[in-house]
């Protein structure tokens, strides 16, 4: 049995309920429960807003997920799941001091799993949706944002999103380019890729392409689903059309968030020089550290835990919900995330290839990730 | 602010959540986390039994409530009833040292909770329904338990009927009484009346008579909803029909399980000599101790954390729990109900009026009842 299967055996799960009041003596079963507490339930039937200060809701977050996207590792289940949520709630808890617990979904149909997490909201103060698979992810999104009065976010989108914007504009710094000007290609159309693409251009980047499996999302594709053809007008100005080959050629910056192809020489070398790459595949990238030293990249980052500056969104959602639960805002802005991945890149004064990203162990991440996160139109 | 409500504002919630696993360095957030958790999520995905082992399954339990019945206060909707579950959830830990999390739901629509509570199934080893009004509570209990393949258990009706049934052998005891004769008056025909009607004759009582506003439940009644008429079989073999004045006369044990109604001197003394009265309404019992000694009550108790003999389902269900969890048990029995109350009576040796029922203080009866919960047909 190996080390990782070991820990879980022998911990029996990862996270654990504890009381935060002792009921070892009569007076506080009295207070904690009946018959104290019909005052607790009396005051918040006639003050709704009060749930937020007499129970949980204050600081718990549901980490929801029907299985159909687990890491790398496709559509697994909601048994296999629970591990990946446990390790989820886990992060909440060690990084940022949050309450998060896993429900995992024996569904994966849109409306049923809308409907269900619907009628579990009221005792969570936010939805941390994940391991979702597109498209499904961005209808079961919005539509439950919608529904609820708390915030909603798929962390695989927007916590990816905002630590991909945050490690650009560092890498733009230190290569002394404007990041709005340069020609960035995000390999992969799923829930990343979607969200880097939107918070790129939001950001005020607008030479952005696309590219899927079948090649360069544009105009010309007769085969798009429908939240691919909405990627339209968010890049693909000079309506390219062709495969990555294509899509690379003069390219500034190329973000992988695809786990089926690899970045070749050929392609490294057909971009501007000094070039940008991102590889964010998970567990294996597309291009190594070694490959990319030596075919002449100049910034380089993956998302493993072993790399020096990793691109991971668990360096965001901590805080990111730590500020929407702090100040009880109930939907996500674009500015948020803009707001956030500047905050991140203001804790590296000085970026350097070598160190872009700050860890994920420095204490500063979480409250400056969480004091950015203000309410915005 | 009273000192409840003070408690509740002061702690933000009674329960958090905990990791157990430290996550300060790479390596331990390597096995908790990506990459090392793919290991467990494999191993689930093939071996689908091992949930048990490497996930929180094995000692979670979902608390779950619509709000329509929370204690006596009646229904006052998901979040209202968040601090009576989160009490709960505070007594699962404290005493059985089990896992529990409230799901407050936002629908009173029995198919939409069956389907809500066993989408989100997956993570949980058991389900404890609470505060779910009657009839609706029989029914969700019952399709519920049939969907899933994980424990469910209603604890207003089966473990309020556990502790009656200790109560009543105890008391039968002190008084030298045979239980299985005796006539019993169960005087409310809600969640609980109806478990500690159908326990009662599991156990062997046969002379039962069931009591709601409308009076005596019996075959001359055209009034009376389908779960009332399944009573039939159970209850009121001598075809009595009448007021709780025409049940009572010449009964040896009264129970009350309703709010509405006080038991008078006239009802009390119109009882067979040396009458037990279990006066459960909470927080203001149908008859008083004061009242009971004064009327010549042999055996009293109530639901109070202040009375000697405290009936309350808290005694039982985090052992019951323990004990289906620590056993994988799938469905409950009457038997193993049966099992519970007699566990729970051998902790008093030599019952007296004055003590009948041990203490929820008492470090025996989780262990004991856990003990006796084992797989019968």
């Amino acid at each position: 049995m190996n080390n990782s299967l070991k820990l879980h055996k022998n911990l029996g799960g990862k996270i654990k309920i504890e009381s935060k009041v002792s009921l070892k003596t009569r007076k506080y079963l009295s207070l904690a429960y009946t018959p104290g507490v019909a005052e607790a339930v009396n005051y918040i039937k006639d003050h709704h807003a009060s749930v937020y200060d007499l129970t949980i809701k204050r600081n718990t977050i549901a980490v929801v997920t029907d299985g159909s996207a687990v890491l790398g590792l496709g559509n697994v289940g909601a048994e296999a799941a629970i591990p990946v949520m446990e390790g989820k709630c886990a992060i909440f808890k060690e990084f940022a001091d949050i309450d998060a617990f896993p429900i995992c979904l024996k569904t994966q149909n849109v409306e049923k799993i809308v409907e269900t997490v619907k009628n579990i909201s009221p005792v969570f103060g936010g939805i941390n949706l994940e391991d979702v698979s597109a498209p499904r992810c961005f209808e079961i999104e919005e539509k439950l944002q919608k529904k609820l009065d708390i915030p909603v976010m798929h962390d695989d989108q927007h916590a990816t999103a905002i630590i991909v914007l945050a490690g650009l504009i560092n890498s733009a710094k230190i290569l002394n380019k404007d990041l709005k000007k340069c020609k960035i290609v995000i390999n992969g159309v799923g829930a990343a890729g979607t969200a880097i693409t939107k918070l790129l251009y939001y950001f005020g980047a607008n030479n952005l392409i696309l590219v899927d499996s079948k090649g360069i999302i544009g105009k010309n594709r007769s085969d798009l689903e429908d939240y691919k053809r909405e990627l339209f007008s968010f890049s693909n100005k000079y309506n390219l059309s062709g495969n990555l080959k294509k899509a690379v050629l003069k390219a500034d910056i190329l973000i992988g968030v695809s786990v089926k192809r690899l970045f070749k020489k050929g392609i490294i070398q057909s971009m501007n020089p000094k070039p940008v790459v991102f590889a964010l595949a998970n567990p294996d990238p597309e291009l190594t550290y070694l490959e990319a030293k030596k075919w002449g990249v100049a910034v380089y980052a993956n998302g493993r835990s072993d790399c020096r500056n990793q691109i991971n969104n668990a360096l965001v959602f901590p805080g990111f919900f730590k500020g929407l639960l702090k100040r009880k805002i109930t939907k996500i802005t674009d500015q948020m995330k803009l707001n956030a991945a500047e905050a991140l890149t203001s804790l590296v004064k000085n970026p350097t290839a070598n160190h872009f990203i700050p860890s994920i162990f420095d204490k500063r991440v979480v409250p400056t990730i969480e004091k950015s996160i203000i309410s915005t139109k």
